[in-house]
């Protein structure tokens, strides 16, 4: 089964089960971790955050990030996103994840998660 | 684990996890069928469709449509999204998927699908 579509224009489309169980790679292709799912702004319909897995990776243990959809870049030839993030950022990010949190301090956490990684919020976008 | 968050705000997040697997239900309850992935396009990063697999309603063998996002509602009393539409609707929606289309087609398909459920468009919003 094909999972992108193009009409050959700017539209091009892929399958959520495409998405998740993909690796996630650093530029020079260092295997960082792997998607586990996505959380998905109700009202705007846009993928918020991708919860990735990780493990061994810089000497840390496994957990999970939350990164904000928009530093995950998809790279054919390595068949995996692709994070431009430095060690300092992959080592320090912020590991909470929503799950537990009180909500009234999830702007908090959305906003500091999002000044981590340089990332444009994907609220009022 | 928590599956959605909410800051007091308009922000609210769901786990795809959560959205897949989960029933259609029409508005008296009455079950349609299932969601079992979602379409997102890459450029926004926001889910194009919802494919839902169906089987029996309406006197229909099984099969898929795939729904535009926004004619889906998610209802918490029913623990399902809800579609407000016709049985004309349902019967005569177009099942053929993206996979195996011409891509030179997809707009084609695309605009058929929105203008069928009523729906607005993705693209350029």
């Amino acid at each position: 089964m094909s999972d992108t579509i193009s009409d050959g224009g700017s539209r091009s489309l892929i399958a959520s089960d495409r998405v998740i169980g993909t690796d996630v790679r650093r530029p020079d292709g260092e295997r960082v971790g792997r998607i586990e799912r996505l959380m998905l702004d109700k009202a705007s319909g846009r993928v918020a955050y991708a919860v990735m897995s990780f493990g061994g990776f810089l000497g840390l243990g496994g957990g999970y990030h939350t990164l904000p959809w928009s530093v995950l870049r998809f790279v054919p030839d390595f068949d995996a996103y692709v994070v431009d993030l430095s060690e300092d950022q992959l080592r320090d990010a912020p590991t909470r994840t929503p799950e537990g949190t009180d909500p009234a301090e999830d702007r908090d956490w959305e906003e500091r998660v999002h000044r981590h990684y340089n990332a444009a919020p994907y609220w009022g976008v």
